[in-house]
């Protein structure tokens, strides 16, 4: 095989980008300011730095200044795991047989085994600037908490980590790799919050989910003395670190004159897919490409295809400002059989945006058929991917099948955001056959929306 | 941090080697050959071509050629997941205080999680070549055993992996990813073969060693029509193959004039640190420069450092023929105390010989400072270590330690093989405290050494 196009485009590391990119900048309407749920008012900087590091909530609040510079000391720590290589996929290509052109950036290269990593170390860094402890978080699969206790390591920081309670279980390497990184761990919902004891003696038995874990976070945060709360996704800030995967993305395909028709990403909260796509939604937004986007969602979890678009809180315990986004409802408990990161309520309010004006398209897929391509993909591309990052390949081979039947020649591009290393026990359950399907009921979704807030 | 070396050597596809290098070529004394067990006399082509497929078994006898050509096919699969980055350890520098320049070559950014997957896909290349229906192998820690499966996978083999039954239990995702590239798995000794029902009789409750799954592999190729065994270590071939880590990195430091002084590589069964060192190596024999290697091994298992160099079997089964070689005697079975993979009670012909004539030098470590030195390098440089490699960054440290005290400017590099994301068992152990160093005593030695071959 000699291609004009190498395997693995690795930049430079003087072609790494400097800055980060903030879409909302070129978005002509904003996304809806986050809600005080005591007042219904938008949320002020003073209000959100008793739970941010005042940095990030600048961050948070900052809907026009369209590049932020990146501190040294993260570009420092970029460069132990980036320039992640975008990827051609040529066995994938072969192996499906289509005309269509593939290619994935990897964010699986670091011990975090994710890009959750791009956003852990610019919030530690923010703290220890602001001369806190520690920060408190929340993880699902564990690669957010992963991900900050590393980083907190690198900055000598104390880090509290809340886990949603089925991933603890399921996930107990992931757990002593925050450990070996010096962080505590603690299953959620735990008794050592009052909204964590709440929620117990409501759900007795509950296997957790990430609002709940986030609800015992915040609580964590704000009631002990020189700590913040930090979060993996859904958070404006969270993108806007994130826009470093598109950054890098867009500058090697800008290289090799690569030009994707479809982007497509998987979508939980919407950090990975938020921040793949950014910045050619920049140039979408400004008239200079077009693009076809693609969420990415669980059947089981799905918030962008069958949630409502609406104000709604961020968390279980109704402790976090209140967000626009599309949502199941803050008390949407997804089934445990779930075995992907992908599962919160909500969406960023960012993507739900810019999906409500039809930016974005979204779909949904279940997990068996997430699996089988997971498992075809490790086997042809040799990379075991995460179940989250295998609802990004199961669309990516749908699209590349379709260029199949009709002939066309597509530039399909994808976030292949981790690897699935620790993920074993739901790829033992697809190899010996017994993984289920769940799809949450039109009466589960409606009885669990019939509790959004009333503004 | 601006530097004149990046913190990431990546070569470009176009500098990647496209031959291997065979050390033995340059060695004035060719390591011993192997000898049949039932004549004493040298294995022929034609005895050896009943356990290896031909290609392999000529690649083992080759003591002449200096470069071998990597097929088409195996320079392909490289570009999955090669040029492995040559890491400047700035970090880590600078967290020792040491005015040592260290380099790392990082083995691990690929699904088997070590540099086995070089050697792999070259056996299992020649294995399709020959129309075989399948392979069998044996695996220890599991990296060897999942790379396998992996390139089995790649070229449609079938694979039969016999696991030692220690890392068969404390590893149980290593034995789903094997499973997810299609192979079969079983914890050694098995009743499965009459040499592991024999060891099974007279060691009951054995967690079995790299031995006994040796001999279970050999027999059930033997004994199956299509099949031939495979090996992921000490074997001559197996150095060959991974001639490619040293290849790269000499590659690279010629690219950026960097000098090594000193080389450091974990020993097992002496793949990574062969392949690591040949080139360099070829070179002080050839007279055109000189290195200072080291062989790092455990001190639960501490073939060169205090075994002896004589004839021994490569297999506690004893079917395999013999190998002149550091050796504790076949017989010896390591604590399962022992985390790491490089439990083998001998070590490749090529190293010993060298090692013999003073090329090479040896140290052992304790297990607890190993994981010290683990935990700190993934606390600093971001990569969380196999316990294997975590050997050589020990010995790593402690050289550049040692610039500290003397103010030595030297460079010193090491082999990063893999990264430990399933070994997080001993982890696990070593962060609640509850880790046990294991040395064997003088008498433990003597008894297994007792019981050589007499030829």
């Amino acid at each position: 095989m000699e291609n004009k196009i190498p395997y693995k485009i690795y930049l430079e590391e003087s072609e790494l980008p400097k800055s980060w990119y903030n879409v909302r900048a070129d978005m002509k309407t904003k996304p809806a300011p986050l809600l005080n749920p005591a007042t219904g008012k938008p949320m002020t900087l003073d209000e959100l730095s008793v739970v941010f590091c005042k940095e990030l909530a600048k961050q948070e609040l900052d809907n026009d200044t369209a590049y932020i510079a990146i501190p040294e000391e993260i570009l420092d720590f970029y460069k132990m795991y980036r320039p992640a290589p975008l990827v051609r996929a040529y066995f994938l290509e072969k192996a499906l047989g289509t005309p269509a052109k593939i290619y994935y950036k990897f964010e699986g290269n670091n011990t975090s085994g994710s890009h959750k990593l791009n956003s852990a170390i610019a919030q530690a860094y923010y703290a220890k600037k602001q001369g806190l402890k520690g920060v408190t978080t929340e993880t699902g699969a564990g690669q957010w908490g992963t991900a900050l206790s590393m980083a907190c390591a690198y900055f000598d920081l104390d880090c509290k980590v809340y886990m949603v309670k089925v991933s603890y279980e399921q996930k107990p390497f992931r757990r002593e790799v925050m450990r070996t990184y010096g962080a505590a761990v603690t299953p959620s919902p735990s008794d050592t919050t009052k909204v964590g004891r709440e929620i117990l003696e409501k759900f007795p038995g509950t296997t957790g989910s990430l609002g709940c874990a986030i609800s015992e976070a915040v609580e964590a945060a704000v009631s002990h003395e020189g700590y913040r709360y930090v979060l993996g996704s859904v958070l404006s800030q969270v993108l806007l670190h994130q826009s470093i995967i598109g950054l890098e993305t867009m500058a090697a395909c800008d290289k090799y004159d690569i030009k994707p028709d479809v982007i497509i990403g998987c979508a939980g909260g919407g950090s990975n897919l938020g921040g793949l796509i950014s910045p050619f939604m920049g140039r979408k937004l400004r008239g200079e490409a077009d693009y076809k986007f693609i969420a990415v969602e669980p059947a089981s979890c799905p918030s962008l295809t069958r949630g409502k678009y609406a104000y709604d809180f961020c968390d279980t315990g109704m402790v976090c400002p209140l967000a626009k986004m599309y949502t199941l409802g803050s008390g949407f408990i997804p089934s445990p059989n779930h075995a992907g990161g992908l599962r919160y309520h909500g969406m960023s309010s960012v993507l739900s945006e810019l999906y409500d004006e039809g930016l974005i398209e979204a779909r949904s897929v279940e997990q068996t058929s997430v699996f089988e391509a997971a498992q075809y993909f490790a086997r042809v591309e040799g990379t075991l991917p995460a179940p989250e990052s295998s609802h990004a390949i199961r669309a990516a081979i749908d699209e590349a099948i379709k260029c199949k039947e009709t002939g066309e020649e597509k530039t399909i591009l994808f976030g292949l955001t981790g690897t699935g290393y620790f993920d074993m026990v739901a790829y033992q359950k697809f190899n010996d056959g017994v993984m289920n399907d769940y799809i949450p009921t039109d009466d589960e979704i409606a009885k669990s929306l019939a509790n959004l807030p009333k503004l």
